[in-house]
């Protein structure tokens, strides 16, 4: 097996600096929107047979890892906020979380009832791939955002009003999320994923006095105890430069960057104790191929060859990205990053 | 005249520390939703009695400046990019800039002509108050990304792109848009303000690498020169943790924070040289009263009774804030605030 990344992951000498896209398998690729065009979102998710074939689609670009194909939502169904994902809209919560009898209501499952499609999938994606295979959830804060917003935000003013506005019902749906993430990612390392990743997508829009107090000790909850079990835990988010000490402090071996953060100063700000991924900004792959590469050699060079650096996009990849030049990038990342 | 708000923004000692909050004219107040009932948001800003009348309605809570009621896109009709406010939508451009063509046909104007109907509002409020005036402007990054996005976004995949993909295009629109902005608040400052800012809103979503090459040199090209008009200059935007140094060199004696930056950070990061202003999160004027008030006492712990702060909110208030909560906050600043 290739094991570059999980190599880079425990800051071990490499041959090279791995690569992997988050989003990798999505609407950029022509095989994907065909699949698609077959079968909404939920389906792939829930047919281990469509969530194998999408997850290995993207691999043909030489990526060093795979990440099962899955959503962070997929928990909320079977905890009772179900929700779907409309046209071009994003998800949907049918009925979101707006008051402590909303979040009584949410309950704990059994991961192979609830989630057993993601376990399988796990199960048939190890008997074919030859890189690692990469398990996530989505965090606590996170969830959290979703079900209370209904859906996608940009200021996130209901959750945060609720957060604020009701600290305690707020930190018990916290903890509700992050006992099943718990659970989760403990059945997906059961299942056979070589890493984890947890995405708190949208924490970076806290103080990091409020990242402390509303959402850290449920981040620890479960990254303490993910972490015993040995294999790669990336701890991401977005927009993060201010909170970075404090994710690391919450968990992970790896912490993810964006390209708002310098890699030298994320490595300063994480501590020599963890590697780091990113940080290129996916738009930048919507530039002609050459200015494209331009940008992810100046992140190697920011990277600077030492030990503990998995290529990354600072977050996903976006459904209008050439598919020409996620290959030439990959294989620029491989060539411009070889060691002797 | 009451001049807190001008002396702290020279750093100069206070009574109490002066307070005002972006969008203090705005629908959570019930007299500003009576008069757009009966005028769009266009009619307000073009007729100056309005105008007048909508920038007066908050200062009876007690604001220590007003700011004159505008839209950081008015210069966008004049230049030839119309646009109009949908209802519950943001603004949207009728013809977004996609090329170099688009570029070319942005056209310089007469501020007295183009924007004629701002410097007699500005005129109108100059004989009716008794605090300070604020002019303002938006910068270049801001307004460049809702031409070529055609109206507010959530990533500026749009906008980003054509900075990446397009520099020297880009470099036009900028470098057109800076000097429109640059000799719109000397035109301001004639009129009679008594201080300006320039919203950078969105230039957080930028590295640093970035800002410094495709915006801080059009920040500049505005700023070192209204700087030479004697008057505090507010150099503002959201999520710039990561580019306050640079935004600091770009320019501005008060630099604008939000509540991702704790106060003393940001006054280390932009110098001994310069006042700061900001960060309570808006979200948190949507929690009851205590909580809020709590909030708000912390910024004022934050920010520890050294010279040169003024209390603002990290972002514009919002819609849904109570009334109450806008007017004990302000209580509040200049109770806990004051010096003997």
């Amino acid at each position: 097996m290739n094991d570059r990344f999980l190599r880079a992951c425990r800051r071990e000498p490499v041959d090279c600096t791995p690569v992997w896209m988050m989003r990798q398998a999505g609407r950029y690729m022509p095989e994907y929107r065909a699949l698609r065009a077959k079968h909404t979102m939920l389906e792939v998710c829930k047919t281990p047979e469509l969530a194998l074939e999408v997850t290995l689609q993207p691999l043909k670009f030489g990526m060093d890892a795979a990440i099962l194909f899955a959503d962070i939502l997929l928990p909320l169904e079977p905890m009772g906020a179900p929700f779907d994902f409309q046209k071009g809209e994003g998800p949907v919560i049918f009925s979101p979380v707006a008051n402590k009898a909303d979040v009584d209501k949410l309950h704990d499952f059994e991961i192979e009832e609830g989630l057993g499609y993601c376990l399988e999938a796990i199960k048939l994606l190890k008997k074919e791939l030859k890189v690692p295979l990469i398990g996530f959830a989505g965090a606590p804060f996170t969830l959290a955002s979703y079900l209370i917003e209904g859906g996608k935000s940009s200021a996130f003013a209901k959750a945060k009003r609720f957060m604020y506005a009701e600290p305690e019902t707020f930190s018990a749906l916290m903890a509700k999320l992050a006992e099943v993430v718990r659970r989760f990612l403990h059945k997906q390392i059961d299942a056979g994923v070589d890493a984890v990743q947890l995405f708190d997508s949208w924490v970076g829009q806290l103080s990091a006095d409020d990242y402390r107090t509303y959402v850290m000790p449920h981040v620890q909850h479960i990254l303490k105890d993910i972490e015993k079990r040995g294999v790669p835990v990336i701890h991401f988010g977005t927009g993060t430069y201010h909170l970075l000490e404090s994710m690391a402090e919450a968990g992970g071996t790896v912490i993810g960057l964006d390209w708002r953060t310098p890699i030298p100063v994320g490595r300063q700000k994480v501590g020599p104790t963890r590697a780091v991924q990113g940080n290129l900004d996916p738009i930048t792959l919507l530039a002609p191929r050459e200015l494209a590469e331009k940008h992810a050699a100046r992140v190697l060079e920011s990277a600077g060859g030492a030990p503990g650096h998995i290529f990354n996009l600072g977050h996903g990849i976006l459904p209008e990205t050439p598919v020409e030049n996620v290959q030439a990038v990959i294989e620029l990342v491989h060539k411009a990053s070889a060691r002797p």
